[in-house]
């Protein structure tokens, strides 16, 4: 609610409030500003308001009007003269023929540019997981609210490996370059656990699960691959991709595993080099891949000779029988990903990866091209944590946590009208809410609330009903409360 | 000098010598092999040992036999069957053409095809910078040896930002996107010192310059998209832009600049996206741009329209007042790339870029996309060590101590024979030995010596005489002795 203060006119307030979301991105460049009257009414605030603030916005080149269709958010970023900006298509089309591979004609050059259309809207995501608009609770956020992370072996590890003169002796040459070797020691160790056998040697380390996705993309593909990714799926992994200029063949994602007809006709049609997926706790969905729908996958790559890349990100909150590609692969094939910031330390940046011994020359190749070593320090403060078995015991306190925390936050999401589209597992829920949540989630800023809408989660943005919401951060009534307030508004 | 011991015969060791230097790329595919009679002179064996030796190599499946030509390094990482393998081209040329932009119809696909050739040889290089042959002084390192940059403060630092609750704050989420704003805040302030005026919003840090670099050139080009770099120039820097699908267009690197018609002829043919140059101390010549061709550089740029990448990497050992593009510039198509492996914690990898406003958007979409935060713990470390003025005075008494290193090397090698092909400035010497590096190279490697042949300093791997010395692991006679003793050997 804008309210009136000696400093700042209304008009100012307002034009300063879509200002700050267009910079930020957290409303997307092209994306259409709520209509004068609709945005004087949600505000509290007179048209003649209004109309100053957005002409504000105009003479600051933020948006741009369309007679008669309003005002959308400028494309800023590709304005510069020698970008090398993607055309904007003719006609904006792709889900649909994306999703449906029996029309390969139909993946004509049109439907890709649709597709690189992604990444401008995908920022707005991965701004939004920094992007601090209130001190509530954030139904949107990838990871833990700092609070649960909070333990004392975390800062016990840090003084462990920086006192005395170990800090020097890593610290002033660049490191191992596969990455320290206590902790690929220690990893090994950990994923045996999951019945992933990879030696040390098989073990190299980055600058999160991130960027061990981005070695694993740029080691396996050129510009111009096709990719098969799982839709709905992580927005950010798109967008990357789309930026290295792939190909992206979204597959749709089931309850089971990914849909494995789409799969083989995208093997027939397009030959994709490499396919991504999330086997555990896959986010946006929850779901947990099948031992009998894994064994089909792997069928399909081995027939059709494409690599795999298993983003375990979630595995410290699942069973270890979990099934998992690469444990039924023994890593023939797959390169499994994980990392640390959905249990410890998001702030550490530790992730890696294991992968064929036949793929760890060209991996590390890439790895060292572009960052070379990565920081030791924070390595062996994570070697320390597992070897003391302390991550262990701590990732047990907060699955136990989160099932209690998972449990209140369905029992209100059911409370105020929303269903689940994947039944409730792991960190995210994927809730059906009834309305458009593209324009629920502009709502729910002006309350302090960063949501996740479902079009994030898809290959090209579309309008959807669904939402992701983290359990962690949606076990309180107060933002179910607001939510529905909006929510009935806009029905 | 191999010994026979009890444990291994000599066809052992001399198998596992070789073995070793192929896996760590110390030998790069594609290498020749010594001649057997070679080979048994330099090891002082017999001829039979040599051919045990090499056949043991040859059932390993490191080397390949070709009739009356000799062994070779097998091109094993380009071998498997899913590998986006460039194929060989059917006549290597390049250098001579890639050099001669009057032809530009040679600029064929067989050209390029040639330049691709390049990063399978520069991995040797990069590995060669983290692999410890010897406990001697390595005259091939890029770095400076740890105990040059042991310091109190250092330590100090990391106490002082990880005391108390602060760990905790910084670690337990993933921080500020565009990196520390303390650290930000220091650079922004310490740039300004050397007349490259960028505020905290326009700077970007990263997992040391590397990564910059990698960022900027992910950002600003898209495969297929030509790149004019300097020659001899950091082949890390050209086997990154080859992995990343871009043409290499080298420039020529002269006394106070890059070879400007060079350039002009390149904009007139190929239209190049970027320029990437190290302006001070350039590596490995020690070149410093002057104040005429900066700006001739610039108005190239400007009419052309391309954009620069100024890799200040040698910034702490240069007066302020050296010529920078940033500075001439003030950062409009200049981006300014630098890092703190060269005089503080190569194990830190910190490095940052201060960029052009319009830019800094489309920068960080790009660092995020591939790692989303880099780990503030050293970033806040290192704001410390600037702000209370420590990394200054450090970078002063490091330069006195270069100096007197520069002075007695230099005396050395004039004194075994060797000429400078550039005036010795900063840390690398470039050096005339003579005879092909390539082959001392490997000569060396047998003493425990690392050296940096100048072959590795080309688009193209080509032979030549040249080797790059580090003046800090150079000052000693025991190492111009070793080297006067093989290199007489070779004329």
């Amino acid at each position: 609610m804008l309210m009136k203060t000696g400093s700042q006119s209304l008009t100012e307030q307002l034009s300063a409030r879509f200002a700050e979301r267009i910079r930020s991105r957290l409303l997307a460049p092209g994306a259409r500003l709520p209509s004068v009257r609709q945005c004087a009414q949600q505000q509290g605030v007179s048209v003649s308001t209004v109309v100053a603030a957005y002409d504000q916005l105009l003479a600051q080149g933020l948006v741009v009007a369309h007679k008669n269709r309003g005002f959308f958010v400028r494309d800023a970023s590709f304005n510069a003269a020698s970008a090398p900006a993607p055309q904007a298509p003719a006609a904006i089309k792709g889900v649909a023929d994306s999703a449906n591979p029996d029309a390969p004609s139909a993946w004509s050059t049109a439907t890709w540019m649709a597709a690189r259309q992604a990444p401008v809207d995908a920022t707005a995501l991965i701004r939004g997981m920094f992007h601090k608009v209130s001190n509530k609770p954030q139904p949107g956020m990838g990871v833990f609210p700092p609070e649960w992370l909070d333990t004392s072996f975390m800062p016990a590890a840090v003084r462990k490996v920086t006192s005395g003169s170990a800090l020097r002796d890593f610290s002033l040459s660049y490191g191992e370059p596969m990455g320290d070797s206590g902790l690929r020691r220690a990893l090994s160790q950990k994923l045996s656990v999951l019945n992933v056998h990879a030696g040390p040697e098989q073990i190299i380390t980055s600058v999160g699960a991130t960027h061990a996705l981005d070695i694993v993309s740029r080691t396996l593909l050129r510009a111009g691959d096709c990719v098969m990714v799982e839709e709905p799926g992580w927005a950010v992994e798109f967008a990357r991709l789309d930026a290295l200029g792939m190909r992206i063949l979204p597959v749709p994602r089931r309850a089971d595993g990914p849909d494995l007809e789409v799969m083989a006709r995208y093997c027939e049609a397009h030959a994709p080099k490499l396919f991504v997926s999330v086997s555990v706790f896959h986010n946006p969905t929850g779901y947990c891949l099948s031992p009998g729908s894994a064994h089909r996958v792997l069928q399909l790559a081995n027939q059709h000779n494409f690599h795999i890349v298993e983003d375990d990100t979630y595995s410290h909150l699942a069973p270890d029988h979990a099934t998992r590609l690469s444990a039924l692969d023994g890593l023939q094939r797959t390169i499994y990903v994980s990392g640390f910031a959905k249990i410890l330390a998001p702030g550490w940046r530790v992730g890696f990866m294991a992968a064929p011994p036949d793929l760890v020359q060209r991996l590390l190749d890439t790895k060292l091209l572009g960052t070379l070593t990565t920081p030791a320090l924070l390595e062996k403060a994570l070697a320390w944590c597992i070897d003391q078995g302390q991550l262990r015991r701590h990732a047990e306190r907060i699955r136990t946590r989160l099932d209690a925390a998972r449990a209140r936050s369905v029992k209100l999401a059911l409370a105020h009208g929303c269903s689940f589209a994947a039944e409730p597992a792991g960190l995210f829920g994927w809730v059906d809410t009834g309305v458009d949540t593209d324009a629920l989630a502009q709502r729910m800023l002006d309350e302090g609330y960063l949501i996740a809408p479902g079009a994030l989660f898809h290959a090209v943005r579309t309008p959807t009903t669904l939402m992701r919401i983290n359990f962690a951060t949606t076990q309180e009534a107060a933002f179910w409360k607001v939510f529905a307030r909006l929510r009935d508004a806009m029905l």
